[in-house]
């Protein structure tokens, strides 16, 4: 059973909509366009309470600062900062990549046109990283504020060099274990890394522990991407809202596409050749995944996920052992952590 | 005749090119876009040292800082961010107006793609933010490097906010004053501000001199967009490498345009129906320029201008007069403040 996160949640939107409220007229209707995102506005920008997505990022902010300090509250502006940074690089990514929906919703380009929806992304960007300085108000000391400004500033670096990387790999025919895991570091670890990094670095003045709860973060954000990516191929269309299949159709190279691409033979050459059109045809998506069961990749990609799942859970343990106040927080954490490596098929 | 900047700009150069250095070998590519619009690449992206612009905003941030406690290289990571930052900003704007052309270059998009160009603009805004963070490594303490990162997230939402007022003055028939003010504060004014601003945020502990360095900045930010407008329109086409009355065939609503749209008859007849063409033809430019020769509008922009200049003036003769600790540094700004505000028509 999935843990109950219903207090952070509250707080996180909260605050959330706080940083999105500007009362300037000649600026509501672009303050109504960034809400959209954050699933605050419909696809007309008017107010609306929508699927807001799972608010992972923030949830992890919160517990990792309660499991250290006892208090989740003062870690709120950077588990917010989090959010909106990650909700940037979807706007952008989704403009980058062409992709027209997200969670079962239009994407911002689509309904706003490129030029608006950049400038949007660079909007939450900006507002992202206002956040963080309303962590004095809330107690926290100036030392601490530019360690997590710091943690924060490297994840946006990393974002835009993993993003840099996942576009060049379009063009990558053999991509390597270490290419993927370089460019899923960037695009996903980090954002997750940053979550439990600045949740410690608002708790405690201790560096090596900021350093662990980042290393924690890392491994936690690989076994889940890699996760995301069994589901973006196995994953059940009823809840994962895309045909099976679906990361082959958008030619991703995901884990699964990697580590077949490594292997010799027919199924390296189908996938190079469906890659190869403009088009990936459905009979290749349906050769591919059953070259794939023959070669039990999933298996292959099941062992890489175990193993950082395994990373990040010894890693939390240890966290929890040299550095909990709250038992509660390590109780959530260690649950929450399951579940997300371990998502239904 | 224009003052001698070199110290300034040869230490700026350098702080830039570290800011942009990384050796990760699958990044060098995309290290190397991120030095184009900075002007350390050509057009294949291969180091060359182009035409690199005037580094302004660096050059008034390090100014003020001397000015303000004898020393200008403490500033120097705040007058990169500045810098990065304004390059973000152009990189993105570019996309967003389809511009093609900037300072006889071409635009980052049309030479790495609309994907690759939002990315590497992103990239620019991370590394702005992130060259804060050097301050204190040239001994600037704590509590004034939040200070100045503070005055730079203020910048990043006043940017993206003009932005979108300015993408929406498309839209507006008939501006007025009020409304390109805000958008010019924010779009240039806001730059300036930020530079002035974090150069005196380093120097002192006093907030009212650092407002007061803010609000110098703004309104040079206000004269010099307002000059730049009046060489978009009446500036020799061997200066500006536009043809006269530039700003009219990109239907720009630039501070002429905004005066004129405010008189009635013929003149703001005219601007409409050629606006209301797809393409704005020669001859609706040439009938433009005459009636706004007749109606004096040159003149109503030169009187905005002047008080502006009046006021940026006056801010700087009191700054020098309450905080000045070096002579030469309020000689320079006094000399480039006038040379900003009075360019050759």
């Amino acid at each position: 059973m999935a843990p109950d996160l219903t207090p952070y949640l509250t707080v996180t939107e909260g605050e959330l909509r706080a940083a999105l409220d500007r009362d300037e007229p000649a600026l509501l209707p672009f303050y109504a366009m960034l809400r959209y995102p954050l699933g605050f506005a419909d696809e007309q920008f008017q107010p609306v309470q929508a699927d807001s997505g799972k608010r992972l990022r923030p949830v992890f902010c919160l517990l990792v600062s309660e499991l250290l300090c006892g208090d989740y509250a003062r870690a709120l502006p950077g588990a917010a900062a989090v959010e909106l940074l990650h909700n940037f690089s979807l706007v952008h990514d989704d403009i980058e990549d062409g992709d027209e929906m997200r969670r079962h919703r239009a994407t911002l380009w689509t309904l706003a046109g490129v030029p608006h929806a950049i400038n949007a992304g660079d909007a939450l960007f900006a507002l992202a990283e206002r956040e963080l300085l309303r962590l004095p108000e809330r107690g926290v000391a100036a030392e601490r504020v530019l360690r997590a400004i710091e943690i924060f500033q490297d994840t946006c670096v990393q974002l835009v060099e993993g993003q840099y990387l996942d576009m060049q790999g379009e063009q990558i025919r053999a991509p390597s274990l270490a290419w993927y895991k370089q460019m899923i570091a960037g695009k996903t670890a980090a954002l997750l890394s940053a979550a439990t990094g600045i949740g410690a670095a608002v708790a405690t003045d201790d560096a090596h522990m900021v350093t662990r709860c980042r290393e924690f973060g890392i491994e936690l954000g690989l076994a889940y991407q890699m996760t995301d990516d069994i589901l973006g191929l196995w994953g059940d269309p009823s809840v994962t809202g895309k045909a099976a299949g679906a990361d082959l159709r958008r030619k991703k190279k995901s884990l699964p596409v990697v580590l077949a691409l490594e292997r010799d033979g027919p199924l390296s050459s189908t996938i190079q050749q469906a890659f190869d059109q403009g088009t990936v045809r459905e009979e290749d998506v349906l050769a591919i995944m059953r070259l794939m069961d023959e070669a039990n990749v999933r298996t292959a990609v099941e062992q890489e996920v175990g193993k950082h799942r395994h990373r990040a859970s010894r890693a939390l343990k240890r966290i929890i052992r040299e550095g909990a106040v709250s038992t509660k927080a390590g109780v959530l954490l260690e649950a929450l952590t399951a579940t997300l490596t371990q998502r239904e098929k």
